[in-house]
């Protein structure tokens, strides 16, 4: 039976979201046809609290997400982690940002489990996910608050009915944004190895962390923080179930430190790349370490490191 | 429109105390009055569960407050993890202890939401706090049970009635007075940042810590170690929304390491003021270490430090 | 009045265990006799949220279990906090693994809630404990499914009700069975310091951690790595009421440190004593580190150490 995604995610919403909106300085958008957009921090400022609910529901409510304080010689502030015994539905048919909103000038990354019911990534056919709910609900990662337009556009790719489909927006620069992003420890390392043709349906649960970096006004600065966090303070625990050696294969591809791209703040690369993201090496997307706890064999393997001198380069905090 | 600060924690210990009082080891004291007195720790032993609720109490359930495992640098044992995305309302018009409550023999530092019923503070009004609650609810640092007087006085200094007033009261020498003495570390930082002119206002969001120190014995030594443990151990992230010249401006000044008194156990200096309290430079009340993001300019500022050595001097714990 | 403890377990296995078991993983067993076989690991995979619920149930619900990153010093992955208000009950009454149930070639070691209707332990005398439920909880560490006439044994000997009987299964090896285990830092100080004399009616509060190991697939690196995390990664808080004097004539010998079998991995003792439980000196079950919070003098007591370079041993994590 597969797991009613987009309803976990809308449940969790009226749950959790709806009665408290005033306090988690989320704002409910007027639409002109019955979709909602729930705006976490385009208009408003949104929050800690919002930025976990948003990292949730993302995942349509498969993981938990909580702040810690991070490892000091990384960041001498707060980390985020999240644990998931559901990486395959969590990570990749909710959380992956692979669906391009985009109509006119509007251009959004989208993710959160819309894409199981849209269902036109690659990912997601190979994966085998099938989602029954009759609703969708969907995270774009975009400055402005979409038109009526691009709820209509969502709930037709999904084949829902408008009112039946609920955006959660937030910027990459906003707190909810920023948390929503480092939120996804766990979803670059299945990502990355299911680009490297590992069988993701044998990684049985899933720990990571990533500290919170702060919040950029530069939008690549605002990509680049976030992604250095991953990068360069990602570390991620599997718990798999296969043979050592199909970890043994693909181990030392996963962290971000096996990438040509590795070694510098994001932001530079893409810089460097004149802004065009499909000129970044895919591969660099990835944690920093990644441990693998194999079940079948009771071994683990641990590849990567963690780069807190590139991250001090990333955040650019001044120390007084 | 204002929230509803007391509501809010009158409703968390409708939720969460009264119906756990045995498992929580808190106490309701029966008055002659009709108000409600509950014990966190003066003839009950209370503890870590009781300590959580007092402090989410004292801040009107507008944060989060988690035990974690503190920096091992700074201490073998649990820290004290607070984040709020409302620092005003949930540190300021409702956590600051700024309300002696005092009748006869009786005194108590008075802190909670019920001081911004009371609304006599000048900080309060500074900060246009105003509460429509319709009850008062008090957090009293103290050693002994408070008379029916001391609730009269609170209701008639709230402008509530008796019987929707409660006060809830813990020694600075008990696990739950001390957890909620720890969760102060935003709200020292708050306090300090007002004092120095910074628009409160302008702070979005926060996250602090600061390890959890062995409960004392002596009255010195059990402020002393509580407030060393935020002066010496605390970290405080504050997420807000100005001009990094205004930080710049006062920054320098936060941390506790700015103040003339800082450099020994409070519990020294306190002694050396032959006890004191308006001897002591009221600037050394701030956390060791703060972070400010700005979420304008997208500049992260850091000032001050950790001084694990001055904590182990003051917590005293004796290792073999 | 008794603290019902396992009307307390069985209450959170119906709210948060059988209206989630899908999502849980968790299996209900269908008996022939009416009593209730939970399994958590045998033949499905459980998993982290899967461990947190079983540590609890077996702890009567009297304790917090989170996930929280681990000191990257120990370990570069989770580690699980403990906190208990009622470490008595918790610990001893409920989750000391002080029943083995054995009937033809079963066995289990059996904890959680159930001993305490059973009382046939000494340990539970000599505490006082005694279980008004009408009910019974329990825990069994171990392999396969139990039979029917398990659960028969199990009811007869806590004079319950089969169709009142409730077994929580899984085995060291597997993800849920990991963290019950390890879920055990408090409890291997309190048996300890039963065993040295100490009055636990005196331990008034408790906070520990422990790092999660990587699930082993041969019988004795499991118990190994599981008890390692306790024995060279175990840091526990006890506050206590009670004379340092007391503390000082035990206190050295509580940590693991203070037995002739410590000081390399467990799996490795027990091979040496030719997997002969009863050879192993039973004063190596404690944690690494302990610190006793004196509430009655405000004196703290700190004794052992952390020993990572033991765990390295023991987890056997291969980097690359």
């Amino acid at each position: 039976m597969p797991t009613s995604l987009n309803t976990s995610a809308r449940e969790l919403i009226d749950r959790q979201v709806l009665p408290n909106l005033s306090r988690l300085r989320i704002q409910e958008q007027s639409s002109k046809n019955h979709g909602r957009i729930l705006d976490f921090g385009c208009q408003v400022p949104g929050g800690l609290e919002a930025g976990l609910l948003l990292a949730r529901i993302c995942m349509a409510d498969l993981a938990n997400v909580q702040i810690a304080p991070a490892d000091p010689e990384v960041w001498q502030g707060p980390t985020l982690q999240v644990t998931t015994d559901d990486p395959v539905s969590a990570c990749m048919a909710a959380q992956y940002a692979g669906w391009k909103v985009a109509q006119g000038k509007f251009f959004a990354m989208g993710s959160g489990p819309m894409r199981a019911k849209r269902k036109r990534e690659e990912v997601l056919d190979q994966l085998g996910i099938d989602d029954p709910s009759p609703c969708a609900v969907g995270v774009l990662e975009c400055d402005e608050i979409p038109s009526s337009d691009i709820i209509e556009l969502v709930a037709n790719q999904c084949g829902v009915g408008i009112d039946q489909t609920t955006l959660c927006v937030a910027p990459t620069r906003s707190i909810a944004g920023v948390l929503q992003v480092v939120a996804r420890s766990i979803e670059t390392a299945m990502h990355k190895l299911h680009e490297l043709g590992f069988d993701l349906h044998k990684v049985v649960s899933a720990h990571g962390t990533a500290p919170i970096p702060p919040v950029a006004k530069d939008f690549a600065e605002g990509i680049g923080r976030t992604n250095d966090a991953i990068l360069y303070g990602g570390q991620v625990t599997l718990w798999v179930d296969g043979s050592d050696s199909d970890i043994e294969s693909i181990g030392a591809k996963v962290p971000s430190i096996a990438s040509k791209d590795f070694g510098k703040p994001f932001a530079q690369t893409f810089r460097e790349y004149q802004y065009d993201f499909y000129k970044v090496d895919p591969g660099l997307f990835a944690p920093a370490l990644i441990t693998f706890v194999n079940l079948k064999t009771g071994n683990s393997l641990r590849y990567g490191k963690l780069s807190p001198e590139i991250l001090k380069d990333s955040f650019a905090c001044k120390e007084s």
